[in-house]
């Protein structure tokens, strides 16, 4: 197994294929991690939610680290980590243009609209909540099998 | 999309299949997520690491949060969360029997001996950590297809 650093253009590269991953936000030195989907316009990382627990978290401690990986085999694997800043975007007139923006990239993927692993009937009882992270720091690390690398070599 | 809460025995039930997870810890309120190997005893979670920002951290601040997930479809998923307390447990006389406890625990396991996403060169420089994470509070959810559901209750 050869595992490499990735640079941040190759995790800027995978967040943009990827829309699943899990966020954590922390209160009282207490961390708490979610399952969430999310949206990558190549500068913000763009999700919707319903209130809750992480929210109110989040509203009390913006700083959040999003992780992403994709795990095919024990020696097949990368991972992704994003330490940032939440920012909500509340429905005020201020935020119309930004809003826009989050919907708009989030329409480009599947399921966009489905909170990960909230039931629906919440979702449904609740004005959604739209919000953004900022990145501050990524970083991430590929593994590859060494025979595929070897493989790779041969001319 | 049916979902409901797992009680906390589902919870734990899922825990001792699953060995894969996501591992939270926080310093300065910054949140930060690691991929993890883990095993439970039905009473700890148990691991190996090496040194590394994750150890500093939690060293300072034992407060953790393991999260998993398994999520075939987008209507067929289960999350746990657990919110814990890290204690590592040191290569010392007095943690003998509870470092023998997490080995037999962890051989359990295949792979137990490879620290999710860390370079193979940077584990074998350094002596591996063991550690033990109490669980404080475990909650989860479980999705499952609506038509499914409706076979279940088909006589």
């Amino acid at each position: 197994m050869l595992v490499q650093e990735m640079t941040v253009d190759e995790c800027r590269a995978e967040l943009q294929v990827v829309n699943f991953g899990r966020l954590a936000c922390a209160r009282d030195h207490q961390p708490y991690i979610v399952p969430v989907y999310f949206a990558f316009d190549g500068k913000h990382l763009y999700g919707i939610t319903t209130p809750g627990q992480k929210i109110e978290w989040m509203r009390a401690n913006p700083r959040v680290c999003l992780e992403v990986d994709a795990r095919p085999s024990h020696d097949l694997w990368m991972s992704i980590v994003v330490l940032g800043r939440y920012e909500e975007l509340p429905d005020a007139p201020e935020y119309g243009h930004v809003r826009a923006q989050a919907l708009e990239i989030l329409q480009k993927r599947t399921l966009w609209w489905e909170p990960a692993c909230v039931p629906p009937e919440r979702q449904a009882r609740r004005a959604p909540i739209f919000y953004r992270i900022h990145i501050e720091e990524v970083t991430g690390r590929r593994a590859t099998p060494v025979a595929a690398e070897a493989n790779v070599d041969r001319p």
